[in-house]
């Protein structure tokens, strides 16, 4: 999975040693079902993804506990085994998105509804159901599992939503940064507080961390659509259209997203200094370039 | 919920007590969701099913509790909780078999896609992902969530395993009864499982339980496609169409049907005697009928 990351993932150059772990991590997961149907499409999907959700829970985890004398090693699997689960939701919805997008393409190769058709993308979403059931399993802890169900619920519920509002004709900024929160946000928010959660915080670091995993994902999701809103047939194009005065409505967006951004490290204030603390004030720079 | 069952349910008559709390159970964890947009479609895809599933988990419950102290009211809670996991994986699966069999019908209605689209179909898997993932951390027992993810894997293993073979000329019995198995076969496994380990079974009735969950519902398949061979498009009617002595063949399936409802009811010889085992004959013989 390493090399194909290598050459298009922005977060390569400071992360990469994360990045290796993660990824082992996904592979030695999704090498229990190698017998499976769903394992060639499964590595197909899961390939190429640039990994920033996982990334987020991994220094999220190391933050809160720089200044702890907890072994945060103790709980170094389950920390690798919650970011599997991620990036699979992650995955997921992917899938899910670009079958009822109808795109064609997703990171230069075709998307996997293409590749493998809409019958094995249904089933691949119950198969994977099955692997984080699994992974819950071994994590063995009520907390995260319940943080991953608010996640695919509100995640679902985010693409609904959309669907709904794509044909309303008074769709709002509101309405559409409610999809955002719903759609994008609620998983770098469940990455970040499971990363806390798993690093042995503190209650008020674990609320930080996921104010801050949620403010991050709505700035992450404004910014790929300020980037994409020429070419694709989306929420925030259909904002941009309906509205009489789209340049400064677009400029308005892109002071919002720096805003959301603003706010996200302002979180991470209320967490101890530390190299890793470091790494995820340098992880939200980066979403203004392009994550 | 209940009504709709009482017109149409065999299993009603003698098993109405159980069938409503069951049916309560799962409408208060679907009710969670009153807000969601997944929650009317949800709650017509899980209304009117049989609920054999979920009952063959409490039954077994109490059929390994039946001469123990242990106060099984102690995990009441946790009984009918994965009771309303199992009925939701199987829903799941009956939205996303109608999706691919296009069916148009579905207990007398409307099947799920042809009432709410494909796109919420597709996303309604996410959502009850979600769900599953909160009634598991609400449960908070490693051992049944895994059971819940083999089940999962297997059954969308089987779906995919016969939209394989539906194409295969060379389609031998071997095979069909190998996706029965994984279709069918790993839901009653795990719910008869599930129970047995909420009831405080021993190692060796746990495995009992399985077994006949595993047998009953080969049989409850093989049941199911003698009394459809003639309208559906399914394999089981392919199989019947390549043999060349389709009357014989059927003839056989009948006895092996057959054969595997004995098998189911020798396995609960391995429990002690009780009402409820009694129930759990009397559920096996009401395959004959049809269930």
């Amino acid at each position: 999975l390493n090399r194909r990351n290598a050459e298009t993932n922005p977060l390569t150059e400071q992360f990469s040693s994360y990045l290796s772990r993660i990824d082992d991590s996904l592979a030695r997961e999704l090498d229990i079902y190698s017998w499976s149907e769903f394992y060639a499409p499964l590595r197909y999907a899961s390939d190429g993804g640039k990994r920033i959700r996982p990334l987020i829970l991994v220094l999220s985890s190391e933050s809160v506990n720089a200044d702890k004398k907890e072994g945060i090693d103790d709980n170094k699997e389950e920390i690798f085994l919650a970011s599997s689960a991620i990036e699979l939701l992650h995955t997921e919805s992917v899938i899910h998105d670009d079958i009822i997008d109808e795109e064609n393409l997703r990171r230069g190769k075709p998307s996997f509804h293409v590749k493998y058709g809409y019958n094995s993308s249904i089933l691949t979403a119950d198969f994977v159901l099955g692997i984080i059931l699994n992974i819950g399993s071994k994590i063995d802890s009520p907390k995260i599992s319940a943080e991953l169900s608010k996640a695919a619920t509100k995640m679902s519920e985010g693409e609904m939503m959309e669907i709904m509002l794509a044909k309303d004709p008074r769709l709002k900024e509101d309405d559409y940064i409610k999809v955002v929160e719903h759609k994008t946000a609620s998983l770098f928010e469940a990455a970040a507080k499971i990363g806390a959660i798993l690093g042995f915080g503190l209650e008020d670091e674990i609320r930080a961390m996921g104010s801050f995993g949620h403010l991050l994902g709505i700035a992450y999701q404004i910014h790929d659509d300020l980037l994409d809103w020429n070419n694709e047939d989306r929420l925030f194009n259909m904002l941009v259209k309906n509205n009489e005065q789209s340049v400064e409505f677009v400029a308005k967006m892109e002071k919002l997203f720096l805003c959301y951004s603003i706010k996200a490290k302002n979180e991470l204030r209320k967490i101890a200094d530390s190299v890793s603390k470091k790494h995820l004030e340098h992880l939200t720079d980066l979403t203004y370039i392009q994550v």
